[in-house]
């Protein structure tokens, strides 16, 4: 299964744009998309600054041939390439402003696109993305990573399976501390660009708070009607959202509940949900990725552990495995599984087929605009003392 | 210190109101008020049903003559006894509807009081509590019991001395799941008063996101300024809230949420709070109650055991403690820390003292009327969309 | 069923030796044996000094004319006294090689017994204490505290009904740090003759191995064959053994292993077992005694957590429970179970019937012997480089 | 830092012997060399079975010339390769009585090792690996993987700092449950060899009892005298031993204590450490491999998260981590770690410089032998009632 793509018979060939920095992200896109020895990194536009984007390139194994100094001269140069040359597809791991026009650019110009979050900073942007995969036909994954867990998955297949019942509640809580470590008069070297609202558009609320949202939406396949968002900005060297929380109405009647910080002492990455259905409810938290917490009245609390092998799990919670249980997987595997189902469904066009984006087991584009809408939502109800607003 | 009430010498004299039932909670009043040999059960009325009261008396160590078929009755034959032979303190363990009489008669009589909480259904009861405890002076303590636990002591001092810095955000949750026992065509054995709106006055709500809010405030000491609060009622054969969560706004800025909820299938007394300050967050959870989790960027996760002998342990943790560390301590323990409290006021009564009800160690009057409060606005917030409403 | 001894219709009265000092067990005592209104403290032998022994009785509630200044003294006092006055049973929380000569007298006198562990220092005094309560019939319970817990109590019960097939190998290990603490020029305050091997007879062996290893005897039921242990002594002040482990060979093949030590920096009171059975496993940590943790291959774990409702609970569970799950109880719950076995034979023998002390729910005279026979054949094979010594 | 072999300036090229079966540690092999950039798989001797050796080459990325039916075909082969064509390391992932000839003759032609454990079956065979690793300079690396984690990596510069202070005590338990999932007429697919005496060489005691020793020996450094080990074997269809434990007097006087079972239903791959010092105490468990437990008597308990940003991270723990804290790592991650320093001796010798096989913070050959001859001694010892043997 892994390291095959068949019936291509050869590895997909990816570039990455961004990851040359101080940031850890672009390395854990380079990582995770040729963990399964699916893909290899061919080509990159590492850093905006040239020299830099050059310098980094061996360390990602990129040749100096292919190691650009913009997005633009990359999707261009790569594009000129023979077919059986240039990359398949296009990572995106740069600052959230910059997300939009190089992923128009790189679907335009015919290639696969798997993008961080938020997918943009403008609802428009995101919505004229939707209308541009839908007309190429491309494959687009946003990596909303912690979809990728096993365990999220077996709890997505275990709901939409019936076994909690009906959905009535779902809570997600995402909380770190990391912006204590932002002082006076100290320039903080990683993700300086998410404290310029301008890039950022926005703050804690769509670094995290959009990654526990997708969680949930993605776990109970529940529709949003409308919320009420309250946030904060606590830090006194912060002129973004670091608190809020959001209260969300389902169409189904269920409550919804996001809690998000970056201002809890000692936190590091504490992502969290818990799912209440009318015949059961689970619960799951990210830094303890290999269990899933299941109960229902009366009996014992049961911990499905991640095992390929036991009988308790599920489709979707065995192909997101690949070792034995015990034998712990974390990130970098959740990671690899955004990318890994994005490659199926690259093989799946490349064989001919069309993908519906609508269906996919990687958050798509669908979820990217989600994202996008929910932090614009929130921010508009936050603006208005925490009033209700539309979906 | 426990088994002796110096100068009083002798133990204090309890009579206990409710208790005959199917409600454990009777039976915890009585073990906890009586746990450090400070104080013995003579007098009860433990049912409403004169029979039963009568037939409980001596699984509760009464003597027949002194099991009385209503408060009522109590409180005035136990008035008429001599001095050194009637009861010093009263405590309800009775339907929330039944509180405000059953006090206000004790306290006219010149009985110290215990009440169960929500303190009265009322607000205009709750203050007429209020106003009769401080003209006759009695003690009054309201079994918000969580707050009993050591480590919540330990977390008060830790607070009060500016050890988390300025508390920016306080999230409490309790989330049970016993409603779901409540099936059709079955009479519940446990708290059926609580399912009718007359007697409960409120549901979940009361019933247990008091207990949240309250030990919030506890523990931080912050002073509400307005909440906005949405509930709802999941399970089919109820009429009650549920279900709910409340954002409050503190007046120094700071964020609090409550959720609470008694269809999450398979919790069973899941309290849990977490609170995080400009230096320091700090959380803690019911059913783990010896282990307080203190964090600080860039600090290990640090996690105060109880432990009365530890260095860290603060005073008001290590008054609370009974047993060296590593020996648990629990739900009695906790319980009879409230009691504890309570006589040593009453002590402090009977020796002259006059007791400040708004700087107990043990939830008072005010705290009472606070829970009452909460329940009221919550209420008027959620029937109006989840409306901001002062407190 | 708690605070009741039908058909005796009234309290039992108790006679406490020991708990004067600053070691906190006798207090234990106290609280434990009348946390359900089954017993009353009336008469003490508080302190072998008998200044202190007369000022600690108010605190435990004794009347100074029952305080006396040893337990020759209340033995034979007490004996004197009418029926309906003297005490039932007596209690003994005093230093390890004074138990013998205060249960002997005890016993002759007609007082049924409940004696901290290790029961004596030497076998023959054990095995004189045995003749003692087969002749004279009275109630004998040893404070193996631990097997008071509702979890363990429902393990045994698992286990005796075969629920994890044939056990075939069980592990037990307790571990503290407190050793640390004793520095040099600094008297320990507790426990100062555990140091003593005159007094103490056996160092962390003694102290908590027999803990261990009664509770593996206690769950399991399996019979002992022959062990190989090897002590060891690391803090620097300290003549008896602080580190240890035993391999026990049962007659039924299986293995078993029990680990202590006093001097492992930060531990508190950790004390863990694991049993291994041919259809199932369990675990059970004392820190966090109301769960069970129940495996069985390509099954989720399961949580077994207190809850008297529970349908998983079993008889043994559900007797030794006091209060609804998610509502912890812990130390003092436990060490009142074994009270409240022993009344329920006090009371058997008070109403004519006869009391097999090898079918005790808690552990029995033969317990106490068993105990202290494993001490000194641990302590023969640790001074014979860890040979192999039969039961 | 990863993805880049300066100043080779190229991927290190591997040959992988074993993995296209059913076991998964093939896989491991593959993904963990090539996670970090720096090695690129392109031979191997896929299977013993030439057919199976070709079909599974393309899932690894081999291509079909370099696909071997035999691991003395692919040496020989990849021998007369042109030097920049040829591989530069062998990795060993196949039954362990093959280990020592397949690499006997790849360090004889020159190329590096990695190998699993335990490295042979006979003392002898370990020995002569020695002598051949010394003679060539080869980089000789045993994936005793678990070393590789970067809080026991932590740990080791902890202890070696001497944070705890003089060792006394070291456990470790390594506890499976798989072994029950043999059935009679059940072909188990995975390891089948591994139940076979002349395949395996012994049972659970080299598959996992090796590990937790080399853990402890790893993490402690503490140089052992002789051991005392009982094994079993449970399960009813298994002629090797299952069960057992291992006593293990160190030459500082420490007590040192391996616990291993195969047939402890429902554990999937627990493996914990406990080391005691005179200052400090520390435990950790591979399923929760981010935290490491520190502690310290009247501390409290200190939770060392994995997090490279940490004043409390050394320099070990912080080279052994590729992300930020609370984004967990796992098993791939810390058996890459074995491979990239592995690597980094790889460099040196490329470089000209000579590596000490005594001093790696990979486990070495030296480790591997005394793996052999710890499996040695335990056999002989359990052989002979427990019987201590020396090291």
């Amino acid at each position: 299964m892994a390291g095959i793509n068949e019936p291509l018979n050869r590895k997909l060939r990816m570039a990455l744009i961004g990851g040359g920095g101080n940031a850890f992200i672009g390395r854990v896109h380079a990582i995770a998309a040729q963990l399964d020895n699916r893909a290899e990194l061919v080509a990159g536009a590492l850093s905006s600054d040239p020299q830099r984007a050059q310098q980094a390139a061996p360390e990602f194994g990129i040749a100096p041939a292919r190691a650009y100094s913009s997005a633009a001269k990359l999707i261009t140069a790569e594009s000129q390439l023979p077919e059986d040359e240039r990359v398949d597809f296009v990572s995106i791991a740069t600052p959230n402003h910059t997300h939009f026009e190089i992923a128009r650019q790189a679907l335009d110009a015919g290639f696969h696109v798997v993008c961080d979050k938020p997918m943009t900073i403008s609802l428009d942007d995101a919505e004229e993305l939707v209308k541009r995969v839908e007309e190429t036909g491309r494959v687009f994954a946003v990596t909303h990573n912690y979809t990728g867990y096993p365990m999220i998955r077996q709890a997505r297949e275990m709901i939409a399976a019936g076994e909690l019942g009906r959905i009535i509640a779902a809570r997600a809580t995402y909380v770190q501390g990391w912006l204590w470590s932002l002082l006076p008069d100290v320039v903080p070297k990683r993700g300086v660009w998410k404290a310029d609202p301008n890039k950022a558009g926005s703050g804690s609320l769509g670094d995290i708070g959009t990654h526990a949202y997708n969680l949930l939406r993605y776990a109970t396949g529940l529709t949003p009607v409308d919320l009420s968002c309250l946030m904060q900005s606590y830090h006194p060297l912060r002129e973004l959202d670091d608190y809020g929380h959001a209260a969300i109405r389902f169409e189904n009647g269920a409550s919804g509940l996001v809690t998000f910080s970056q201002v809890t002492h000692g936190r590091l990455n504490d992502l969290r949900i818990e799912i209440d259905g009318t015949k059961g409810s689970i619960s799951w938290a990210q830094e303890q990725p290999n269990e899933l917490f299941v109960r229902s009245l009366g009996q014992p609390l049961r911990v499905y552990e991640r095992n390929p092998m036991a009988p308790y799990t599920n489709e979707l919670g065995r192909a997101a495995s690949r070792i034995p249980g015990g034998h712990p997987e974390a990130f970098f595997e959740a990671f690899a599984n955004i990318y890994r189902a994005a490659f199926d469904d690259m093989i799946s066009v490349a064989n001919g087929a069309t993908v519906n984006s609508r269906e996919t087991i990687y958050p798509s584009v669908h979820d990217g605009r989600e994202g996008v809408l929910f932090v614009q939502q929130c921010q508009a109800s936050s603006a208005n003392d925490a009033a209700w607003v539309q979906f």
